[in-house]
């Protein structure tokens, strides 16, 4: 299927290069071309229902492996994932977007070709704001130059990109003997050394520093260069909800998730009293910030993004957030002796009442020792994540969550990406009822491709996150039976849930019924949300 | 909720006059002021599962009723249905999409706000390149002028609008002592008479002079004029793929879809030959044209739409396509007899043979006369579309198909859309397998507002329409049990279907069964395919 160097090909082994085994898409007839490279290649091309679903599996994928990638054909697909784009654009998933497009040559003289909305270049414009490069491969001249430059800003940027195959492009041959593009390699090692210098400065002369991490330790992979700095120097430890799961929550320098008013107690007492913030990698979004109830004074911060880098009042130029992170490690901090109140952890054992109805504080509780190392939690909005969040999970970047843009349907195509990412790995997806009536079918694409996620659908007849800010007959979903999904799919383990003893069976079954997907329809009482989401809704309703 | 004058309840106001009942969309929290002031007014809110859902309702119902509107929250909502609104566009369906949005206080310092993509402005920047006006109401003063200008575009044009809702605007007060803006409400009448008094003369002096309509005939409600103009003249008349059903395809004068060298034999011939083409709201797509099989000879043309009037080789300017239509109705042209052969009108027997596999040809010849005049066809794309060509439709404007843009997914959503616009009708919807499971859970908003259409699943395994172009796995679906969805929601009639005598009893019974919907699972050979799609995939597969 065309010869080695040519543009498909290259596009690829480019793709190889960066570790991606799993591509997640759609065909359609202006991409059958480059799907079909795909299928000859050591890349799986995963289908799925909808490209909705390919495109949310595919952040779930960006999130786990460093790089996703969606493919998808012209317009009747692209425009289905602009938002999960921009999703991916919102909280730095770097994922890259591939279009079949009309072939050069059907271009000339604007014909009325079929998926073309207003120009051909409607759908490239579109993508040029949810991206941080885009480009249309319509030079065989520059093909691989542009290939170059626009994964490069992925990595760099930890953002999606967009790249259009016109169809006649696929197989033409590209030229070799480019320029090849790469950004910048490392920190400038003057401002480097200078900022360290004065970090370490500061941390040491602190009462009581404290680190905050959030969403680009995850994307930069800096998970263990963190875990050295905390053990290191004994600093304690919070994470943002985005951040959430950069650390083992069990280990003892952690003190818990801040948001704000909204997030613990004792975590916002401790990091908005410090005289020494350390925060990596942080956005300070609505929901981080627990819709801006957080009271964070930059004059006793040091903050380093990979956009940024802040002391105090004054910023630096030219560091990578990874050589700042590097160098804390071997920074000259001192250890030290920080005492922190014991923690309770979380009970392991979970005595159903028989006939008792299930609440949303005792799923969650029963959940939190359900978790176990080699599994992974994808949380939807509304409970599902403001509940998840008191999960304490066992593994780095093990919990899942648009915690920030916010899409509702995300876990059940992201617990594709996830597994895609680590076979291994078992995911645990709470849904929402409303989020999985969205994107709930792709169960489709896990059934066709031997997947074994257990998902929790939160069904309470609705948006549940809605109703406390302003409530309505269109705050309702119809209720269905989620637990005879199977039969619709031929395979699957259905559960239909009222009671905590009906709850530990299925969860006991589900961990034995390993051969497919188990689905726990969970009825809960539709007032019944966690007190995380009823301080949130409280402050989201104030501007509704 | 509100004061009568506020902006929110003008633009319910406005909307009303145009005839509006329903809005389809799903909540979110920057439009659940907007939403409640809704449940609160005539107009009926349809919530959908998903916003691609809304949107595709939307488009079905503006192509029946005039006017459709889709109401979604910010970002996860609005860049949800930028495909929707694209397929709007391209087949000229004046979709209002509204949008709920951040509040202009919220917008002071640029935060991270949830559902935020790049800037405040990047749903506002894509929905530019999606529709023919769109505007963001952040001035208080100017708002009711806005609502009318936009509105006023999405008429004349017959193609989406955009309206931005901060929710901080919603319930202030309007300035109403603006100056109403309003498009030229005539054609200039000596422009007009000349061209008419040319067309007229041309008509006149041809031997072989033939009608063929499309789109616009529909999207400017010309149908009865129209009908007029042909039994005037008695002048044949052919339709094009997205103009099908602008006549009762069993008149007389009717002779078939003309569609280049992929449509009627009779049809092409006889257009093609004609020494004077009256061509109405006509647009030459791929797809209108056979993949340009077409052979259409500009000098022997008369060509009107609502962009453009040319006469053999050259144009007018300032004539509306309605003042032209009806303009031809009483314009100076004679009746001629015509002699067409006799049509074969399609059988008004079918005979099953018992455990007679189904074929394509065999399930359509059934439906063509299971179809009644209260019956509207929603045809998705494939074979539902390509075999659906050769219904002959009983009704003005009761088939209704994505001909041009041709985005997989419509059909379920549409037949939602289409009894909304049209509550004694019911809906036929011809969806192949692929395309239910991208959207088809939207029986559930059937159920929920208990519509009764029938479903009939073209269930051969993929997507059939590829597989001829380019094969391989990626054409594969997995088989659904699609009859068993009614034990999913808890209504509804599902059939399986491998044989004649099923596909008769289950069409019999789903006539009897009108309180709900029926889901006819037709089992069909991947192999077996209409003669119009073998052509069409032919013709396609020669770019791949």
């Amino acid at each position: 299927m065309g010869s080695p160097d040519s543009i498909g090909n290259y596009l690829i082994a480019r793709l190889s290069d960066h570790g991606i085994q799993h591509v997640f898409g759609v065909p359609g007839d202006f991409v059958l071309g480059f799907d079909k490279l795909l299928e000859n290649s050591p890349i799986q091309l995963i289908n799925t229902c909808d490209e909705q679903g390919a495109g949310f599996a595919a952040d779930a994928y960006a999130r786990l492996q460093g790089l996703g990638v969606v493919c998808v054909t012209y317009s009747v697909g692209g425009l289905k994932i602009a938002n999960t784009t921009a999703q991916a654009f919102a909280e730095k998933s770097p994922v890259v977007v591939i279009s079949g497009a009309p072939g050069t040559n059907e271009r000339i003289k604007n014909p009325l070709l079929h998926h073309k909305v207003r120009d051909f270049d409607t759908q490239y414009k579109i993508f040029k704001e949810l991206t941080v490069a885009a480009t249309v491969l319509d030079n065989p001249d520059t093909a691989f130059a542009e290939i170059d430059r626009v994964l490069a800003a992925a990595c760099r940027y930890k953002r999606p990109v967009y790249i259009e195959l016109p169809r006649d492009i696929v197989n033409l041959s590209g030229s070799p003997s480019y320029q090849r593009y790469s950004y910048p390699e490392s920190s400038n090692p003057d401002t480097l050394a200078a900022a360290l210098n004065e970090a370490a400065n500061l941390i040491n002369a602190a009462h009581q520093p404290v680190i905050l991490v959030d969403v680009e330790i995850h994307r930069f992979g800096l998970q263990d260069a963190l875990l050295q700095f905390v053990e290191k120097t004994n600093i304690p430890i919070a994470e943002t909800i985005l951040g959430k799961s950069v650390i083992n929550e069990f280990h003892p320098s952690y003190i818990g998730l801040y948001e704000g008013a909204m997030g613990n107690e004792f975590a916002r007492q401790y990091v908005e009293t410090s005289d020494c913030l350390i925060m990596l990698g942080v956005f300070l979004t609505d929901l981080n910030l627990g819709i801006f109830t957080a009271h964070l004074d930059p004059k006793r911060s040091i903050s380093v993004t990979s956009e940024k880098t802040s002391i105090q009042l004054h910023n630096y130029e030219g560091i990578r957030l990874q050589d700042f992170v590097q160098g804390l490690v071997t920074a000259d901090i001192q250890r030290r002796e920080t005492k922190l109140p014991n923690r309770s952890e979380p009970p392991t054992v979970f005595s159903p009442v028989a006939n008792q109805a299930i609440t949303i504080a005792r799923l969650f509780e029963r959940l939190n020792f359900f978790l176990s190392n080699d599994m992974i939690v994808l949380a939807d909005v509304g409970d599902a994540l403001f509940a998840g969040i008191d999960l304490l999970i066992h593994g780095k970047t093990r919990f899942l969550s648009p915690a920030y843009y916010a899409s509702l349907g995300f876990a059940v195509p992201a617990g594709i990406g996830a597994q895609m990412a680590h076979p291994n790995v078992r995911p645990l997806i709470l849904v929402g009822d409303g989020a999985f009536q969205m994107t709930g079918m792709e169960v489709s694409t896990i059934v066709r491709y031997g997947l074994n996620p257990i998902i929790v659908v939160l069904n309470n007849g609705g948006y549940a996150t809605e109703r406390p800010m302003l409530d309505g007959k269109f705050n309702n979903v119809l209720p269905w039976r989620y637990s005879r999904i199977p039969e619709v799919l031929g395979v699957g383990q259905g559960f239909d849930i009222h009671t905590e003893d009906e709850l530990e069976a299925a969860l006991l079954e589900s961990q034995l019924h390993v051969e497919s997907f188990c689905i726990l329809d969970v009825h809960l009482d539709p007032q019944d949300t966690s007190p995380a989401l009823k301080r949130l809704t409280y402050a989201l309703g104030q501007n509704v």
